[in-house]
């Protein structure tokens, strides 16, 4: 295989890609977002629990066997209601990050409102003894003030952007953020999410296919220098076979010998260290595109 | 394969997964709760009945060729409808269970409907010598008084909560309920259910493929000391492929040695006699999510 | 592998199981029934016109190197549009059969045009010299005046309802109509449907999969006695690749040695003078089914 | 393998197939073309700025790599927001073509609407000095006006129309143009496309089985001398995996010996100087069809 250069991979530290494993850990937030009549449903709100009650202690555990540390995004709702499970994360040696309190979309907030739910999440997430380093928006569903809302209250990262597959810095008003971009080809949710009501998707694919499409990710990306951005929620990848099929997919990438597994913090103090990085305006596509086609029609 | 204790097993009796085969033999009664005119749609309803009329049959035959028992949720209508098809069953000793009456959503009942619609049923699996000792809710739809109102009733067991992979005791106000968790990973709805209107899927997948997703699910359960909970529908799985399919994971659950194929009666007589087994108080989670959320905004 | 007997079986004259080919000659008429707009929509008319201009005449020549007949349900509306294309079908020897006029839902109609749309349909197809004696309701959506109506016109059989994966008597108020009975298994719009709008379906499967959930009917139904009712539309199984896994799919019948490869007017004929196939009277289930769950809410 | 002939395919100039790798360059006119206030979504426009700033240079180099040329079609709009992107596409020496300014659908535009947005990209693509020779309507949506138009503005072909999978001529009351059509069968959408709001798809689907729908409808087309025009989105399509599995299929087509890889301006010069090819009047079949099914209800 041919490695191709395509940007500067300083950051990559002479791997040939580097591997980020993130989990969401919704739990309830992201069906009490959809409707607060929800709470009244337990079949629904059975069907979140099984990530915290079950799916996290399973994905621990299978860390811990393979000896990787991974980057749980949590939802202050989430740590409100699961304390005991965000705590047993924390002391498993894993990076804990923010994820909004609620798991309300962020771009139909008001700016008053994305403020008290940014502020609810630290606050909850404080109340752990976790002060997060980085932060992904629910839905992937970011405001225009997110980025810049971040870094003043500090945020070294962002993973929510899905305009490139490798690392950079997002310029803000406030500050530079760095940027570790997700994808929906690394998330779960587009293999195994099925639920009738409220509607999140309408597949059960196999953990074999689900393999098939990381695994083959991971292996082109090395041909390129990227970072993989694995994101997986526990009411979902806790399953047992899925479980077994990320042991697979990380065994996988630890065998290849040159992919770095990181933390999103560890790889966003890379970035933001190294001086060849990227650095890029935030919002400068959306006034060039927006302009074009408001004078379009 | 390593095996990791997480939970008491001891229900297991040595064994190092369990599996219950379950068929929810909803014949008519799921798309007539969909809108009362598809009663006069003839093929709407010719869909329907090959559950009864070929699926049935067919699946006992094979659970005879296999030697084992399988337990079959009814609502009362095909009860009332199918009433030869049911008593075959009970015939072929297998266990029959309660499955609602009309496959309504019990969450959208008032409380004297569910509770009418629940002794309706009770009545017409009575009418043909049934007393049934376990329940599902139909569409995982269970309202927040279906637990306790089983209890009262003298239920032993629901198999509709899917907040793990291993049973467990539901403490109500009305006394305790084992809970069997089912999956829409074992459901055959996921992976077969194709019908335009009323619209219950667009899904038609191989059976190779359906058997991957569960043997796949099965074989790691017994890592993780699990009860799989298969959940079929005789007019999507009675088709010949897939009751080949089916013959292809129970003939395998069989060559494992270790997996123990119970009905759903006997794991919850096995789980209400284990003084180690979790007792969890309903909606207790319900109440600490719907708190931490409804201050959020 | 073992056979089971589950029915009288004599129609089968020995084979294990019997196929009929059929396809939906549909063409621009199922897009126009979803909205007349389309009708100044060529994008869309060109991706049904592929069926009739592309796809028949391909089908038509992967039969004569097979040899085997297969049978066409052309609307009415395909006929006057495609007049050549349809007698094409009738020069190479096949089986041309009615499927409405203007391929609207049946169960939409009112009762005078129901009767008026079928009558135009006859009329269409004796344009052309065709005399079909059998039918098939579009989009699986017959009335329940459908049958009696085509037992009334003198059609032999009818190829829609889906409650059983053998033929049987339908017996109606005018007379006795055989139902050799299809399935969305074995219909590739559940494989091959792509279509933003209308919408029609998102899937597009590789023919190999597509292939791989038919094949495994077939073998599945030698152990059943079935018969195995393919039914494919032109603009969708026309496509080169499509074609070749058709041209797999009945050679691989035709090499089981066992599998009688009939049009659906053969498989009628047998079914009717059979004195031991089961005879149903037309709608009786909907009565029961009916009557309990409107007694039920 | 037999060959059948089909048409005639002195266009193919003894090849078996011809194979046109088409990309379009949507970037954030196909969002932003489904609701303006997509343009305060960074979310989703990073999404769709992926294409042109990682995936198409990707493409680029694996073109490159195996030394083919391709046809892209570039909105004016993304001509106008990524002109270094669209000129790094000229430079590397191949064909840019013309996708509309805006991506509306064209069927939904009043004349002048469609005219304006026609010039408009005409003058974005001349900017950067590209005079397009060739056309392909978004979302496959022409209007009955856009043929005509496009042969008075001296345009050799559209690639849009889907009734065959052989290149035709098209008249049309302003001259002739060639058609090259597509398929949602060679369309990376169906395989690839997944974001829930807007909602563009709900799919993942592994590479190797894109690359299955692909190579076996390319190997397929060989047998009945067919144009297989690709159409791949850079935001879609860039992604490592994915780029890789392109690769593969190119070196498939090469490696076949048979297969002649073109630009589709180089298929439309063929073709229009082509004596024998198929000349269609534009429009033709509509009238047939519309006229039967106006009369019919």
């Amino acid at each position: 295989m041919k490695r191709t250069a395509e940007a500067s991979s300083s950051w990559l530290r002479g791997a040939a890609a580097a591997m980020v494993l993130t989990f969401d850990v919704d739990a309830e937030s992201c069906v009490l977002a959809e409707g607060k009549h929800y709470a009244q449903h337990p079949g629904v709100l059975s069907h979140q629990a099984y990530g915290p009650r079950v799916g996290v202690p399973r994905i621990l555990r299978m860390l811990a066997d393979l000896d990787v540390r991974a980057t749980f995004f949590v939802p202050g709702a989430t740590a409100d209601t699961w304390p005991d499970v965000v705590t047993s994360i924390v002391e498993a040696g894993h990076e804990v990050a923010h994820h909004s309190y609620s798991h309300r979309r962020l771009v139909d907030l008001a700016p008053d409102e994305e403020i008290a739910d940014l502020e609810r999440g630290l606050e909850a997430l404080g109340r752990l003894g976790i002060k997060p380093a980085g932060h992904r928006s629910p839905l992937s569903s970011p405001s225009e003030r997110t980025a810049s809302l971040l870094a003043g209250y500090g945020f070294q990262y962002e993973s929510t952007l899905m305009d490139d597959d490798r690392p950079y810095l997002l310029e803000t008003d406030r500050g530079v953020l760095a940027e570790l971009p997700p994808h929906w080809t690394l998330d779960d949710f587009a293999q195994y999410a099925y639920l009738p009501d409220p509607s999140i998707g309408q597949v059960v694919e196999s953990p074999r296919k689900a393999l098939e499409v990381w695994a083959s990710e991971l292996d082109a990306m090395r041909r390129y220098g990227c970072l993989f951005v694995l994101c997986c929620h526990p009411f979902l990848s806790g399953r047992p076979s899925r479980v077994e099929a990320l042991r697979e997919l990380i065994s996988r990438a630890l065998g290849h010998g040159d992919v770095a597994v990181l933390t999103a913090a560890e790889v966003a103090a890379r970035v933001t260290a190294d001086p060849l990085i990227d650095i890029r305006p935030h919002n400068s596509r959306r006034t060039a595109a927006t302009n074009q086609l408001t004078e379009a029609s």
